[in-house]
C-alpha cells in the first residue's frame, strides 16, 4: 500500500461510468420495471436495485481492492439511464482525505452494472458490460478529465 | 430473490472474462512487475494481486449483488494474460447448487480488472475496462456458450 | 454454537415482521417517494431501499448474530406496506438446512425497519420501531405459528 | 447519500434503546446465564454475548443501512439490564464527524436485541422486540431528546 | 483454489489451539474480569469476549484466507483456560462438506488469542501469542493427530 | 470500547511479527512457488498470497476484534522472508488517529501466517505458528519497543 500519511487531507471527487449493452427488448423490460407499464424483468426494479448496490459497493472498496486505503466517504451516488439498447451508469464519490476516490467511483459503477446484468440475465444471458472508466477526478496533486 | 428451493442441486460452472485496455508502455510496466525485468508498476505484482482479489470477490458475490443467493463454491480461479496493450482476464467458478455461478465468475473478472486499474492508475489514469461478459455456463436448465 | 451436525437437512421457512410508527405526515412523505406525488423524503425511495437492505441483511445474519450458523438461503424477500401512521414490514426466508431461518427473517425485518428510520429521521426523529417478532416457522422439529 | 462534505466535523453522541419482552421464566433463565445460579439458557451467557454483538454491529452500520456514511467511531457501548419480564438494552455511540451516530446507536440496540432473541428462542419462541428508539442525540445542527 | 467438486461431502472436524503468554499479574487481571474478584482488565470480560470473537472469526475464514472454500459450519466453539502465566485457547469446528475445517479452527484460535491481547495490552504490551497449531482433524482422506 | 474521543489524533505506527515453523522440505517448496525453480506448493505463490491476505486483514481488524476502533489506515505492508525451516513475517501499520494500530499490525501478521499454513498444509499438516508479537509502536502516550 502506498503510504499517504504525509499527504494533506483535501477535498476529493471522482466520477466514473459503465455501460451495460443489451437488446432493445431487454432494455424495454428494464424500463418496464420502473413504470409498471410496458415491460417486465424477472427480479423487480432494476434501476433502483442497481443504484443501491453501487452505493453499498463504494463503501466496501477497500475490502475488495487489496491495496486501496479505507476512506471516510462524505458522498456517493449512482445515476442510471435506460437507453434504447443500453443502461448507462454514472457514479460519483467524494471525501476529504489524503488520497483520492477514483476506485470508489469505479467500484460503484462496476457493481451497479453487475447488478443490472444479474437482474436481466434470465431474459438475455449475452448482455455485456463495457466502458468502465474514470470520467473525472478533482483534488489531490492534479485534476484529471477524460 | 428468486426461490430456488424446488430446483435440484446440480454441478454448475461458469466462465467470464474482462479486458483492461492500456498503453503499450503501461502493459510493459505490468509485465515488469512479474519478472523484475523491463518494467515497474508503483504498487508491486499486478497479476498476482489481481488474481487474489478476483478469487476473494467471487466468494463475496452474494454480499455485493442484492438478489444473488449465497453459494458454497467448490472452485474459483482467475487467469490473467498481459498482452501488448491490454490485460485479459478469465475467471471460472464452480459449485454444486440449486442455482448457477454466472455472477460469481463475472464478479471475479470485474474485481480483478478493477484491481489492475488500481495498480496502474498512478502511471496511466485513462485505462479502461471493457468486455465484461459471460463466456459459458453449464449445469442447470440449459447450457449456454457465447 | 449448538451442534446441528446430527440433524437432518429439511425444508425450513420463517416469516417475521416489524412495524415503524410515525406521524401521518411522515407516512405521507414515505408514500410520496414511491409515486412521485404527494410527499417527499430526503433520501429517495424509502420502500425500495428498505426492501433491498432487508434482503442483504438476511444473507449476513451469521455475521451479526454470534451463535447463528451460516445457512445457504434459497429465498429471501421483504414486503413493505405504508399505512396511515406506520410502515409495516414482513420478511420471509427459506432454506434446506439442518437448522431454521428464524433469525434470518427477523434480521431482514429489523434492518429494513432501521433503513426506514434512516430515511425519514431528517423529518421526524422520534419515529419508533416495534413489534419485531416471529410470525411463523415451518420445518425442523416442529412448526410454530404466533 | 446526503452530501455531508461541507458540514463541520463536530463531537456527536447518540443513545438508543430496545426492549426484549419475554415470560418471567425466560427472563429468569437469562439471569441464570450470568450468575450460574437459578436459570439456564441453551446457548450460554446471554447478556455478555448480546453486548458484544451490539458493539460489533455498530461498527458495521454503514454496510447494513444503504445510505449511511462510514464513520470513525470513537466509542460504542451497550448496557443490558434483565428485568422481571424483559431485557432492556441501551446503546451509545460517539464520534467526531460531519454527520451523526443515531443509526450506529440504533443498530447496536437492535442487533443486541436480536441476539437476545437468538439465545432464548429455544425456550420461548414468541419473545418480541419493541421500543427500538432514539433516546437522545447531541452535536450537529441541533440536540434532540425524547 | 483447489477444486473440491469431485470429493464426497463427509463429516469433518478439526481442533486447533493457541497460547497467549503473559505475566502472572496480567493473568490474574484476566481471571478477575470473570469473577469480579481479585483483578481487573481495562476492557471487561476477557474470556467471554475472546470466545465470541473466535466463533465469529471461524465463520469468516473464507473471507480472510484467500484460497479457502466457504463452508456451511455445523458447529464452532472456543474454550479458554486462564493459567498462571498464560491463557490457553482450544477451538473446534465441524461441518459436513467436501473439504476440511482446519483453517476454521485455526482462525478461531488465532482471533481469540488476538482478542485476549487487545484486552490486556493496556496493562502489558509485551504479551505474546504462540503455539498456534492444529491438534487433530477427522474426516476426509485421512485423520491426523498431533 | 475505550472512549478515545478526548485524545488527540497523532501519527501512529506499529510493527508486529509472526513465525511459521516447518520442515526444510516444506520451506523449500514455499521458496519454489516464488521462483518457479526447485519446489512446489499445491496452491501457488505462497509469499505473494500471504502478503495480500495480511494487508486485507489489517483493514478488517475492527470487524474481527470486538473492542477495536475502526481506523483510517494510511499505510499497511507485510514483508515475508523464507528461511531454512521457517517463514518470518513482519507487518507494519500506520495511521493518524486517536488510538494506536498495534492490533492492525498483529492481525496482519497473524492472518498472513494462517495463509502460509493454508497453502502448505497439503504437504505438512503439523506446521506451527508462533512468536506473534508486537515489535514496536510509536505515537500516542508513549513509544514502546520490544
Amino acid at each position: 500500500m502506498v503510504d499517504v500519511g504525509a499527504k494533506e487531507a483535501t477535498d476529493r471527487r471522482a466520477t466514473a461510468a459503465a455501460v451495460v449493452r443489451m437488446s432493445a427488448e431487454t432494455a424495454r423490460a428494464v424500463r418496464g420495471t420502473r413504470s409498471g407499464t410496458g415491460g417486465d424483468a424477472p427480479k423487480g426494479d432494476v434501476v433502483g436495485t442497481a443504484r443501491i448496490a453501487g452505493i453499498q459497493a463504494a463503501k466496501r472498496t477497500a475490502e475488495l481492492i487489496p491495496l486501496c486505503h479505507p476512506l471516510p466517504l462524505s458522498f456517493v451516488d449512482v445515476h442510471i439511464e435506460v437507453g434504447e439498447t443500453e443502461v448507462a451508469i454514472v457514479a460519483e464519490a467524494r471525501t476529504t482525505a489524503q488520497t483520492g476516490v477514483e476506485m470508489e467511483a469505479l467500484t460503484a459503477a462496476a457493481v451497479a452494472a453487475l447488478t443490472v446484468y444479474d437482474m436481466v440475465k434470465g431474459i438475455e444471458r449475452g448482455v455485456e458490460i463495457g466502458d468502465v472508466r474514470l470520467l473525472e477526478k478533482t483534488g489531490g496533486k492534479e485534476d484529471w478529465r477524460r
